[in-house]
């Protein structure tokens, strides 16, 4: 799309600081790094989020998404690493063109985990029922 | 594995509140939700994350995923999703079986974003060449 800035990074008409691609995908670094080694993973082909992934894509994803993990956590010594996709601009979606994070995370960074809330089974049954479309 | 909590909810020893399955993967809210509706989405095959995730799952992964999405966002009323794969301890990963945060969002529901840093174009093509091996 020619107002997407992911897009404009595939064709090059944006620097990026490239750490991998192959025909499907292309992985640069974020330029504003959670922890260092942060990097985006990028389908080439424009589309908006997970729902609209091509079924085409998916064999290839993951086996990217491990090459690229073990090129970029040994080498900032990192202790794990987390992928994240957000979908929609309440989850934080800031670029309209399906990416996942891969975070390299360190023991102790004090990244804080978003807060639990406290539910009862007959809360947790309750969701269940809306999402199942059953009602008591 | 015989310690898996994971392992013992597949196999039906432990309960859980299921939301869908299918050969592969089998979807259950979380229990202590970060928002109402919080699941996941866990192959049934043990393994321990994504630098382990067998080939032959990757092409059902997504098409689940999205088959969950669409009964969870809409029931709960959400406005977006994130979807969180923590590999290792560092990284927050609690159960040592693979499985996917598919966490609904709600505009203002304020679970904030991770804090970025500050980086250069110079720390980056540092991290890039840490990453490539390169070295000047």
């Amino acid at each position: 799309m020619d107002d997407c800035i992911f897009c404009k990074i595939v064709k090059g008409e944006i620097p990026c600081q490239k750490i991998g691609e192959n025909r499907d995908f292309l992985c640069f670094l974020d330029i504003k790094p959670i922890n260092e080694g942060h990097s985006l993973i990028v389908p080439k082909r424009h589309f908006r989020d997970i729902s609209d992934f091509p079924e085409e894509l998916e064999r290839g994803y993951f086996a990217f998404v491990q090459e690229m993990a073990r090129k970029i956590v040994p080498a900032v010594k990192a202790d794990g690493f987390n992928l994240g996709m957000n979908n929609g601009r309440a989850a934080g979606q800031l670029v309209m063109h399906q990416h996942t994070h891969l975070i390299p995370r360190f023991n102790g960074d004090s990244l804080a985990a978003w807060p639990h809330k406290e539910v009862t089974n007959e809360d947790l049954e309750r969701t269940k029922n809306k999402i199942l479309g059953k009602h008591k």
